[in-house]
């Protein structure tokens, strides 16, 4: 069931197709049980694009500007100068000194970010993340975020699925921010959508009360955080695990049983021309899939359309 | 499809019967859509029983009896202690001061719970949490723990289920603790069941790595922290709320809509021959069931068989 046309033939989409196969029991003595089915997946720079930079970092980007248009001080202090310059200077050394060891303007950003929709309804957020999700344009491949998504990847989830799969996407970026679009854009529903949050906190009222984001940060799905999020959220080890950098390194360790079958990718963004070439942020997954043998996706061999 | 036939006739099986037509679309315009049919329900005291103790606190009781006779210098110290000599009067007061607004006891008996089980990994606490459950009895209904789920309500969770609902549990007690059971006790899948838990942390290996429980709090799921809870989880406000404590009130309160169908039921606990008497604990839920217009299940008037 399914398929995988817009997969090259090669090693990728052969380790691909032998393990759903041993999953359902081609070549055991008994297919997987269907409920212990679990495949996860990063999105950023894994299901959909995150170069130049995260599409929800454009979307914090374009509140902070209009936070300085509606309170024009804000113009002098960081993050909300550097949104309202458009200086991508400041927003590159973020990443740069993270990498280097120096969070200093990482807590600057957080800041911003989450006061950019601190003390709004939930509702009220996924409203704006929606809109803008459908709305604004990735700034240099000429089409919609929503047209972003990875081909093969959204393939190879319909591949799982109609294998008996439940697939989740287990991303560093905002819970919240992706449940609006995961169902039309990856068959993903909102309850198998796990991924970082702010504190949460519920207030009554006499009409239902509302859940409302609060300005402070509760947790970061990311790194080692993600094998206990996926347990909390699902309560099982994933047969199949998917991501592209470091902070993947843990779930896709998670990923690995001694008695049934798993497969772990990891992208590697090598195509300049039809998407972007990088391996910075996800030297030690690299070298951890050399030695794990992880099966390195290839965006330049393996797929044979991007999006 | 499915059926009530625990329930005796009167107006809580017709709430029930009403609301699941109306969500199918009996009288409407059209139905809810399968996606939105969200139903939470709350475990102890409304899914099964919870007197004269929690099962979980006898879970707990258990353990620490049995770390006391590894390490009998527990012996001196609460709550080892009380545990050790079945002093009901100690743990007793600790519920009774808590009402009172006195957490003293609380917090102590809080760092046995922590401790008992800290330190392990999540598959460990299951199998024990699993071996418990189908093998120790009640203590005083004559039945195992697992014949304690109130057949009505499992009756329930199958119509539902039957009519295109998502149930889950939304319990104060521990996620990881009923997890091995709800599947088969009440047809709720795992990845459904939202509790409590303490903090998790993940250490890799070269075996895929272990989730560990560690002998510290994470979050109680009870009052406004079930709302949060389930919209974290679930990404939706459930149609359907069911609990039986002062602690359900907010999720019975968030479980409103001004557009669709929704119900709200409290299982009012007045069957003294059949299983317990005690409103102790629900005095607000009770007020506020009366003023909004809950559906006030009655154990004795409304369940023809209780288990």
């Amino acid at each position: 069931m399914g398929g995988l046309s817009s997969w090259r033939d090669g090693p990728s989409k052969r380790a691909i197709e032998d393990f759903v196969a041993r999953v359902c029991g081609a070549d055991g003595p008994q297919p997987v049980p269907v409920e212990e089915r679990l495949a996860v997946f990063d999105n950023d720079g894994t299901l959909w694009c995150e170069k130049p930079m995260p599409i929800q970092l454009d979307f914090i980007l374009r509140r902070l500007v209009a936070m300085v248009e509606a309170e024009p001080e804000l113009r002098e202090r960081q993050p909300w100068k550097a949104a309202h310059e458009r200086d991508h200077g400041w927003l590159s050394a973020v990443m740069a000194e993270h990498y280097a060891g120096d969070d200093t303007k990482v807590k600057i950003l957080a800041g911003g970010v989450l006061a950019a929709h601190g003390g709004i309804s939930v509702q009220d957020f996924e409203a704006l993340s929606d809109d803008f999700l459908r709305s604004a344009q990735h700034p240099t491949l000429g089409r919609g975020y929503l047209e972003c998504a990875y081909a093969p990847m959204v393939e190879l989830l319909a591949f799982l699925a109609a294998n008996g799969f439940s697939n989740y996407i287990a991303s560093g970026g905002g819970r919240d921010f992706m449940r609006p679009i995961t169902q039309e854009v990856y068959g993903i529903p909102r309850e198998r959508v796990i991924g970082s949050s702010t504190a949460l906190e519920y207030t009554s009222d006499d009409r239902g009360g509302t859940v409302i984001r609060k300005a402070e940060a509760d947790y970061l799905d990311d790194g080692p955080e993600k094998p206990v999020r996926i347990w909390s959220r699902t309560g099982r080890r994933p047969l199949l695990g998917a991501g592209n950098s470091n902070g993947d390194i843990p779930m896709l360790d998670f990923s690995r049983h001694h008695d049934k079958p798993f497969l772990r990718l990891l992208v590697l963004h090598d195509d300049e021309e039809r998407e972007f070439a990088y391996t910075s942020g996800a030297e030690q997954a690299l070298d951890r899939a050399a030695s794990e043998g992880w099966t390195v996706v290839s965006v330049k061999d393996d797929w044979a359309s991007v999006f």
